[in-house]
């Protein structure tokens, strides 16, 4: 909680930007008159463009594509229905397509200067301005942010953005007439729906409250209208406690992390790059893409960089197919590459990702894209820098982070990425999956989060919306791959609860050979604390280089609990090394409430209880475990690799094999699988695995290589402030070859927030036995080959 | 069962082609002396392609990277384990590795004339040479092909067939001691025990008798002993009931298609046209290219033709991943195209399949490819010219037929394929599968085969070889497309019962607007007789064009029986039009066996059971049925397309949904879905069925579209001999347009064997009548608009 003084001070900071803002509106007000187009392109971009659609180029070719796409239903029927359906229905998707049909219209006019085009923007806002004044609430509507020509605001929004900018393309083709009647028949009716008659989403600070902001400010300066602006900047009282300022004062940390998620991120950061165009255009006195220490641009670079092999990492509220190339990042990437400015050093990643997204914009920075593109040759390929990094999450990046550790043992392999989940509850689109973690490997998801459970836009799915399964699946802690005590989910599945949390980093560390994080979090259940370590390393062995992932997780309690650690798996089971009791002629639901009730229980396990008998839990620090008490779980991936998972088991962890679909009468849900380690009556526990990548599957070429794990030995020793990790890996020709990891837990790096400038790389040695034998190191971690 | 004269005529026949090729072999034998290369490369290829690797082009890229493939390895160690490891293991994949390294060292050394490829190839045989004297059978034969070097003969056959290649290419750089010892020491015991040692295997009229008589003969070539090509040939006798005449005579029906089905027909291409390539370069005046009727030919065209989007039709037990890229079919598409024959019209296609399987061969065909290849320019680029096809089963032609049904609606569509199965049983990999069909659209598999249950080579599978659950559940009916009566498989699951029998082909026909087929079997069951007809067909509503597939199958039987009828889909289920009952908190197996025990019943459902209680079998022809009785079911491919299946439901058919995995204790199976529609206690019953592909789903670019079925209506009267389909089509935004298809099943072009060349385009009229009008026409089908 904040304390009230700090309030205080926020609030008179708040006041003094608000009164610069309006000073600067004022100031601007008077001297400025309208030139079209002035949003997101200028009239020098229209010069360049028209001379650049003449020149051949990929810039000529997206002209050529898109005016044989306009020409096909421009000389059609226009359509303007009457509002009936919810999303994926038929006037939704009608009034989708409207408005993109009108902002590629008008663009096209100003390419081309040919006036068809903007007498087709022209005669479909005729019709709209006919329509507008009439609509009711829409029939379909939601309570939560109402529309008219849409099931919710949020579309009517989407509708204005781009509406408002073919408006800005014709606006010179029209009579005083024409313009009155679709201003005053349209355009302002929606401005003023959005703000003052919606004015709960309007001042909002999340991104349905961008949309709309964004909707009537940039109306604002097409219509030349400034209180429009100034009400989209600063909320409907002038007063900066919402509108688009706090907005990028709030929704990303100082790196960038929008909290909900990069699906969101991604959703949201149109109306942010959009509005902030037009601002740059129209106020450039503002510097607006400078904001908060260029806030907008690392927005974009982390949208970038929340993905793996073009595909966003699915985390939270996030349809799994979303990535790179959606049409959000498309104009995002754009709109950087154009700016003018010393934040980025660098743009050339940039047109790695434009050429992945294969996708020209017709707008000035779309033209300055194609033009580098064009220019690469093949020794100048650009490469988008992907590297391991840790984004803060909260606004003032004090509210845990989401670590991404990526490593490419060699450029022949395809490389890893592996995301440790420690950011905080991320709003209603937010699950409880604190601690979670993620593994991609050869261009695939290996350990992977469900996202969320939804058929976007397919009515028959729940109207195209979250299905029911969402909030009783997908949100659920058991959906993820972390802890679940007794049952229950991370802050009993209330997402109130959980946005006052969040966990703490302990430690972040990367370099070329390994990256590594713990986190910490003791609020997700009354009286249950947790930390996780997870490394990802680069191990070589007989002269080749292996990944490997290393994942400590330490539970703490006073009192018992069961405790559940899940691994969703993506692939075909293949083996495991110890005995399961399958139900084979009768399925079961695991529990009956916190997701578990979707869980059909397909086999249950023991493994070594009695063989090793004398395992407990005070034995697992003094004892060197070998091969018989690894459990090892091998499946083999859509990828054509194999992944074994290998925990230590102490004779008294069950594993649970599960297959999801239990209480699903609808059949939403996907068939995933995953396994269950489970311990019983335990107050404190440690979970130790590896995960090994291993193999290949190829039955097209007709062979199989190393379908086994390397993974002979395991061993865990906890020395005061650090974990000695000791294994060894074989392979089928040469001997085994043993190694010792040993990670410091001694410093960390973000809760000393008054000590920032201290680097990873301290001096403190830290000293350790392993078999027998003393080692001491400095900085965070050491990875040796012992000989014997 | 043949008839006692005719199995006269062809032992006479048989001996008199044995006489004629011993007299050709004896006659060649004193002729020649053995230039080597003289297997698939001859001198003259070699000359060409030490030119070629001089000159820039695909040739020399696949040169260069061979190259340095060879060099990665050639200056280790040599290792030749002892044999210990089954399919995927250690040694098993080591030998194999071996026999292909000595044939890419083989193959350089011809090109490069550097010595050091020929010693590492020498230096690999004389450790053969000492190990494989002493060898005994391998620790994990397999009884029915036992083998030495490997776990099953078959591999040993694999290992001389190349091993023998590269010995052709460094024997004239050995002295003749160091010939001695690796002919005497290996290439001959070998040699001898795949023919003397192994008669079974090497008389049998199958694809391990192929490789058997291949690698035999192969020897022979080289080593300059007529004897063992004419066992090769002829069989151990030399009385030509088995060898390679035998099998082309007898492996392949007229038209090319192996009786195993594409999978296991891809794997036999390789020593057929191996060997008869050798057998062109060394006895050219057999024009063995031309026996049969260019049988080799029509063998490489129609594996080519087997398969969809690159992967063989999964067919019988098939590995669902292989496709025309297999080395298999590369080598057979390069002699292919090497050929100087009247018998290929057009080579041009050959490089389009060369171009997807995107591997050069070294060898004087394949440079013939890679200069095709390098000679294309974006004007003359070449497209194989897949149709509708119908390829007939059985060595005569006269065992049903395999019926293929393509169809592409327009350029800018991707194209269906339908397979329609009324072949014989196909021998041991054979599945109970009579009249199934399989489906695919847009690149994917829609409606499917579980092909074979195998993990190739991975030792936790059993072995890597066929998984129990192949017997249990792939070859049962119940995991295919097709009726099952009383929850028993086709021939009661006895494959030599399966072997005496086939389907009836009763007529196929296709043109550019459809294609149809109908079969009939009554020797499935003992008392239940069954006929199936198919259409694919290209239907143009308000303009556009919609695929759509027409399913009817009428049994009959004196008895009352159970009736089944599954479809086996691909992609999540969407929605059905009719209230189901789900097992949500417990899940019981289907039945208990044929392949029952391992589907879970997962929903039950009696669609229009209560609405339209009158509805009974003898309704069906008279009755125009509404929507209602439409009971529909939609599933979202991963493709991002939708497919309902609608079918007339009499208020009588349960439809029951299924997920695969019961009793798999391994989690050997795929957890595939299926819907069964199911009759009880009738003696006669007709299914009918529209499959309806339609739709996007587009998550990324966030639209979808139709994602509802268009078909309104669906109705099927029997006139005489004409099946009458009425139905109708609507979209959203226009009225139903209605149609009527009319399908003749007069005239049966497969049964009237005397009339052969009597044309489909017969001039007979059929008359009907629709809606209370007449219709006439002739030929096969009649698609008609109807306009009310």
């Amino acid at each position: 909680m904040k304390k009230p003084h700090l309030q205080l001070i926020t609030k008179a900071a708040q006041l003094i930007a608000a009164i610069v803002s309006l000073a600067i509106t004022l100031s601007t007000q008077a001297a400025i008159t309208v030139n079209h187009p002035t949003l997101v392109i200028n009239l020098q971009d229209v010069i360049d463009m028209r001379a650049a659609i003449k020149t051949p180029g990929a810039f000529q070719q997206a002209f050529n594509s898109k005016k044989s796409h306009v020409e096909s239903y421009i000389a059609h029927a226009i359509t303007v229905p009457v509002p009936a359906d919810s999303g994926g229905g038929y006037t939704h998707e009608r009034h989708k397509k409207n408005y993109q049909q009108m902002y590629d219209a008008g663009i096209l006019f100003q390419l081309t200067q040919d006036p068809k085009y903007a007498l087709f923007v022209r005669d479909m806002l005729f019709k709209y301005a006919e329509l507008y004044p009439q609509l009711p609430r829409h029939p379909k509507r939601k309570n939560s942010n109402e529309g008219k020509l849409f099931w919710q605001g949020l579309n009517e929004a989407m509708w204005l953005v781009y509406t408002i900018q073919a408006y800005d393309f014709i606006i010179e083709s029209l009579t005083e007439s024409e313009r009155q009647k679709i201003e005053t028949g349209v355009l302002l009716p929606i401005a003023d729906f959005l703000s003052f008659q919606s004015p709960k989403t309007f001042n909002k600070v999340h991104n349905h409250g961008t949309w709309a902001t964004a909707a009537v400010g940039m109306t604002g300066f097409v219509l030349d209208k400034p209180e429009l602006v100034e009400i989209a900047l600063l909320d409907l009282d002038k007063a900066g406690k919402g509108g688009f300022l706090k907005q990028l004062d709030e929704l990303f940390s100082p790196d960038g992390y929008y909290n909900e998620g990069p699906y969101y991120q991604r959703f949201a950061l149109l109306p942010f790059v959009t509005f902030a165009k037009a601002i740059e255009q129209n106020q450039p006195q503002r510097n607006i893409f400078n904001y908060r220490n260029d806030i907008l641009l690392k927005a974009i670079y982390s949208t970038i960089e929340l993905s793996y092999n073009g595909l966003f990492f699915p985390i939270n509220d996030a349809i799994k197919s979303k990535g790179i190339d959606t049409m959000e990042l498309v104009i995002a990437v754009s709109i950087a590459y154009g700016l003018n400015t010393d934040a980025i050093n660098d743009k050339s990643g940039l047109i790695d990702i434009a050429k992945q997204q294969n996708r020209i914009l017709l707008t000035g920075d779309g033209l300055k894209l194609a033009q580098a593109i064009d220019a690469e040759t093949e020794s100048t390929q650009s490469h988008y820098p992907f590297t391991s990094r840790k984004f803060h999450d909260g606004k003032n990046g004090d509210e845990g982070a989401l670590i991404v550790m990526r490593q490419q043992v060699n450029q022949a392999e395809p490389s890893q990425a592996l995301v440790f989940k420690a950011t905080a509850q991320g709003l209603g689109h937010g699950h409880f999956d604190k601690l979670n973690w993620q593994f991609y490997d050869a261009g695939a998801e290996i350990v992977s989060d469900y996202g969320a459970a939804r058929f976007l836009n397919i009515e028959a799915k729940s109207g195209g919306g979250y299905l029911p399964e969402n909030k009783t699946w997908a949100k659920q802690t058991i959906a993820h791959n972390t802890l679940v005590v007794d049952e229950t989910s991370h802050f009993d599945g209330n997402t109130r609860e959980g946005n006052k949390h969040h966990p703490q980093v302990n430690f972040y560390h990367s370099d070329s050979q390994a990256t590594l994080a713990s986190a910490s979090i003791d609020t997700a259940y009354d009286d249950v604390s947790f930390t996780r370590t997870i490394a990802l390393i680069s191990v070589n062995a007989h002269g080749i280089e292996y990944p490997l992932v290393f994942d400590v997780l330490d539970v703490d309690s006073v009192n018992q609990h069961q405790y559940d650690l899940p691994v969703h798996y993506q692939g075909q089971f293949i083996d495991a090394n110890f005995p399961r009791q399958s139900f084979t002629n009768q399925l079961k639901p695991l529990g009956e409430n916190a997701g578990y009730q979707h869980l059909w229980l397909k086999a249950t396990s023991q493994p070594f209880a009695t063989e090793t008998p004398s395992r407990v839990d005070s034995d697992l620090a003094k004892n060197m475990l070998t091969d018989n008490a690894l459990a090892k779980v091998t499946w083999l991936n859509d990828n054509g690799h194999f992944y074994t998972h290998s925990s230590i088991n102490d004779g008294s962890t069950q594993v649970l094999f599960t297959q999801l679909g239990a209480n699903d009468p609808n059949n939403n849900l996907r068939n995933e699988k995953s396994f269950i380690q489970r311990v019983n009556n335990r107050a404190q526990h440690r979970f130790i695995s590896v995960l090994e990548p291993h193999g290949e599957y190829n039955p097209a070429a007709e062979y199989t290589l190393n379908a086994t794990s390397r993974l002979q030995s395991l061993t865990y020793d906890r020395q005061d402030d650090i974990s000695v990790i000791g294994f060894s890996l074989t392979t089928q020709t040469d001997a085994a070859q043993q190694f010792v990891l040993a990670v410091s837990h001694k410093q960390a790096d973000d809760n000393l927030k008054n000590n920032k400038q201290k680097s990873n790389n301290h001096s403190i040695t830290n000293s350790f036995s392993y078999l027998s034998k003393p080692y001491s190191f400095s900085g965070r971690y050491l990875l040796l080959t012992i000989t014997q």
